[in-house]
């Protein structure tokens, strides 16, 4: 199989790609740094400082003698399209190159217009991409739970049939996000559903949950091979911007009243999901939308799991409410459908303890990396 | 009060500022020309020769005494939202600035790409101009009653109530359009949702069916004054083309079955209809949306109006169907709801055969400008 990973140089991208590649695929992967360089000009450099992709790629292939394909060029130029879709000749194309950050998309209008226009546009390219360079293609763009928002009804998978004075017809399950970035998700996803029917495109949506979780059989391998790892209030997600607070001994952070819920997924799940749909593609004018979590869990359940967790390596651990910077409910039904991706044969893996020691123990080796001062949320939605 | 109208060359967007100028507002044009520019590049010129939008601006104060302050630059440039706002100090923003043609996004790459960016871009900056720059303003977004598609059930005002597995919530109305276009002002309405909830803006979006027409009590005083009026397959809307049409003595081109169906309206009562919403402004944190159409006609009943109105005049009409080059139902439910407009005030004018003469004449006036062979549909969906 030839896979295209967009924004390989991701939290995400690199170690699918690694995955992938072990796995005996012919991988290529684009990044034009963006999400390193704004990292760094945020002051929030990844916890593990990894080499650059090219190096990563040159380090891999000479501990496996597996070859990852590196372009490194802006997706939001066709030039780039021209030149990655020419060596990768992909059956897939795997769209992790957005900028994904929530508080990033609420910074200022630079930051809140760059997640539009990036987003939108390499999005746009891909498709036309697509239409005209690689038609057979099957796309698999990374989506978010985040779309949906908390909506007081169960929350199915993309799709619903709406009854309506007696009259039936189904929609795209009805999106309202909860920041600019989860916003700009929803119109991709708008997007692409319309070039899915007027150009038959074979699409699978993966609205993803926040993931957590450093390890992976490939970043095992080498400490230069771990992923893009962040912490800090703009670019961190919950689960891994605890267990940092945890080894410093710095108390937990929970924003209001830590009731929000959401559906989470350790990081080598999100290499099965998208591992599962690759080799399970969509049809052809399908646009196939599955959500992409294991399990449920409030930032307050959350807390207490990383608290135990930490205690039961001796350490100190407590938990700190935080007036919420961000504008949402804060407790509020949620019941999201999560079906599809077990039937294609997902073997969840769950935050167990065990997960919980072995991340904590990891970044307690470069304790001495982590900018404290980067932690506590300065970005506010309004 | 003080408007401020982007796009103010275009064919609602000039009406409207001479309008609200004659009333004693104070109106602010903003426009880059674009659209002149790329009816000019693709063979299609305005069937009115009409003179620059600052030349339109100074005839007109001479005519009436009233002038209409103009901005030429570009809304996806900040220091144009800088300028614009520190000249108008806005009460109300009316949003015309997008590229508004279904068949020019769906042309080839580089107008998609154009109709994405142009569209979503200076929403974008729209919105941080207000909450930057003119956070009281009220805005009045056009959308169309094309991102509702055509649904199997009953079209709501922008929002629905829906009940699923015993529990109830309100949501945006589920949209699918049926181009890149349509999908783009989709998108438009997703993202200034989120900004509704997160800053309190105050937005009225009209999902306006297609418009028809020539005159309004401003565009009859002098014919420089006349909108830019396009009849061609990209940019022309279905009436205005039947109308060129029937003066060409060339037959009505229908596309498919013509049961297509759609909400239409006068030019008179989009002036009326965006005048209501700026006098009877929303909220500050309400996202109101009305649904902007006076009576629905399928395709075919629509020429058999126009057919009828030439041959009043003594006119030979027929009509002739082609192939359909857009997808699309050409059969379908349709029944969208257009209550709030009404309730604020609005006397529709209807689709008289009185309007289809008038139409008819003033065009046969100039019949000399037509370019046939622009009307033709050339742009295919797929």
């Amino acid at each position: 199989m030839n896979v295209l990973i967009l924004g390989g140089d991701g939290y995400l991208g690199w170690p699918l790609a690694m995955h992938l590649a072990a796995r005996g695929d012919d991988v290529t992967v684009v990044d034009n740094s963006m999400r390193r360089q704004l990292m760094e000009r945020h002051a929030t450099k990844s916890l593990f400082q990894v080499p650059s992709l090219e190096a990563q790629c040159r380090i891999f292939a000479s501990l496996t003698g597996r070859s990852i394909r590196h372009v490194a060029g802006d997706l939001r130029e066709w030039s780039t399209w021209q030149q990655a879709v020419a060596l990768s000749k992909p059956d897939a194309i795997v769209h992790f190159a957005e900028l994904p950050s929530a508080p990033f998309s609420m910074l200022d209008r630079e930051s809140g217009m760059l997640t539009l226009t990036n987003n939108l546009t390499v999005t746009g390219n891909l498709i036309h991409a697509v239409h005209e360079l690689a038609p057979q293609a099957h796309i698999i763009k990374l989506g978010t739970m985040g779309e949906y928002g908390t909506p007081n009804i169960d929350i199915e998978e993309g799709w619903i049939e709406i009854e309506h004075k007696g009259r039936r017809d189904t929609f795209l399950y009805p999106r309202q996000a909860g920041s600019n970035y989860h916003t700009t998700k929803i119109m991709d996803t708008d997007y692409l559903w319309f070039y899915v029917r007027a150009w038959k495109l074979a699409v699978t949506d993966l609205m993803q949950g926040p993931v957590y979780g450093i390890f992976t059989e490939q970043t095992r391998l080498d400490d230069r091979l771990l992923p893009q790892f962040a912490y800090d209030e703009i670019f961190g997600t919950v689960i891994n911007r605890f267990v940092v607070q945890a080894v410093l001994g710095m108390p937990l952070t929970v924003y209001g009243k830590g009731g929000q819920t959401r559906g989470y997924l350790n990081i080598v799940d999100t290499l099965q999901c998208v591992t599962l749909a690759i080799d399970n593609p969509a049809r052809h004018g399908e646009m196939r939308i599955f959500n992409q979590f294991v399990e449920t869990f409030s930032v307050n359940e959350l807390a207490d799991r990383v608290v135990d967790a930490a205690r039961s390596l001796g350490m100190e651990a407590s938990i700190q409410t935080l007036l919420n910077p961000r504008i949402e409910k804060e407790e509020h039904y949620y019941n999201p459908a999560h079906r599809g991706l077990r039937e294609l044969g997902l073997h969840p893996h769950h935050l167990s303890r065990t997960v919980l020691t072995e991340m904590i123990e990891a970044v307690a080796k470069v304790k001495d990396n982590i900018r404290r001062e980067t932690i506590v949320p300065q970005v506010k939605w309004a």
